[in-house]
């Protein structure tokens, strides 16, 4: 079958959490869509099909990849040979799939699995969506980054030196993946001075949103969490009521 | 009068340039403003405002903060001190005033001047926006970091050195506000070996947008336009058509 023939994959970022921080393009393409994939957790609820729960149709077919989270990568993979396989499906017999992902598609995003398995096979649009970083410094009223200061986004699960150089070198940095690193990762923040600029942001815009001083932090943190690290961060500790 | 009694300021981040990329509350909140203001070059056309063009009210009226660009730093900041001044009268009048802002408001947005005047008088909340690199990389199709990888933001004007030694340490870097640094960066990043990992965006979800392999982009580069510098570009710059 020709390309021309077959069905594209979109792959559509659902911005942080809140069904409101979802962009004109993404409701619409999620409303005139007949069939929709998303990442759920093993017999669980899918964050992503929550978001985007009030745009869907009636009637919308549903592909959910079920994908055992915070385990070795390949069960994760396998979930995602399986979920492709499916898509190709129906993608090859010429049906679009509306592929629903938190946060935004190609950073850290679920997407960038299906994105690789199915790219060279099939037409691929993507639609950008608002990224929790930008949402967590939103709420906090935190700016990031202005003029020439630099910016670096850091996994967690790096080392403490990788984290420490990168640290040193920008002027805010977001410290992502959080997990069962948030005791070492905030050993050494306080190691390099640094707790007063730390600010902890948990599930943000959705349900339980915390902000919170990084000493006041979970341990382990959850899923959806992170560290931002920024001059600015010190005004907001201090005045915080 | 009391903080209370007065208006919000709503700082909107619109998107990269795409109206279909405004975010569901950031169009409710625009389309319910009696008050917007936006950055303008002086007596020319906002962008901000054109982005927003489509979901004004009949009878918004406009605030247009003239910022003189690519100038010394002084005149733009006079430019927003006269601005807060006229934005702060109205909220002091209990008027609400609706902020229209590109991309993120907080991060390297036209917002965080006045958010530097005004929060700490007033209520502020802050709505955040598709950035123009996840709507570069979303164009592109091009994975920008998964897993464990480090993204940095890296203003052009640095050095070469600063930008050498960040470049090193991340995995993918995006490198904005390129303009007559372009031909210097391009030079950098040649040295390094790099080139072919380097696409160039310009104008992304705008007319004129243009995805060029860094040899092509033009010097000086215009104001919206970015260099992302991945892994996957490699594979993005071979086989594009």
């Amino acid at each position: 079958m020709s390309k021309a023939k077959s069905g594209t994959l979109y792959g559509i970022g659902l911005g942080p959490g809140d069904a409101e921080l979802v962009t004109l393009k993404a409701a619409r393409l999620i409303g005139a869509a007949r069939l929709v994939a998303y990442p759920a957790p093993p017999g669980g609820e899918s964050l992503a099909r929550k978001i985007a729960a009030g745009l869907l149709a009636e009637g919308t077919r549903e592909i959910a990849i079920e994908v055992p989270m915070r385990v070795a990568r390949a069960p994760a993979q396998a979930a995602y040979d399986a979920g492709a396989a499916r898509i190709a499906e129906a993608l090859g017999a010429g049906q679009d799939v509306v592929f629903l992902c938190e946060g935004d598609p190609l950073l850290y995003g679920s997407f960038m699995y299906l994105h690789a398995r199915l790219s060279a096979r099939f037409a691929v649009e993507v639609v950008p969506g608002v990224t929790s970083l930008s949402a967590a410094s939103a709420r906090a009223g935190l700016p990031l980054v202005a003029r020439n200061e630099v910016l670096s986004l850091l996994p967690a699960p790096l080392d403490d030196s990788a984290l420490e150089a990168a640290i040193r070198r920008a002027d805010a940095v977001a410290i992502l993946k959080l997990g069962r690193h948030l005791g070492r990762v905030r050993a050494l923040i306080e190691r390099l001075g640094l707790t007063r600029r730390a600010l902890y942001v948990e599930r943000v815009s959705m349900a339980g949103e915390r902000l919170l001083p990084l000493a006041e932090a979970p341990d382990p943190a959850p899923y959806f969490s992170m560290i931002l690290l920024t001059k600015g961060a010190d005004t907001w500790l201090r005045t915080r009521s």
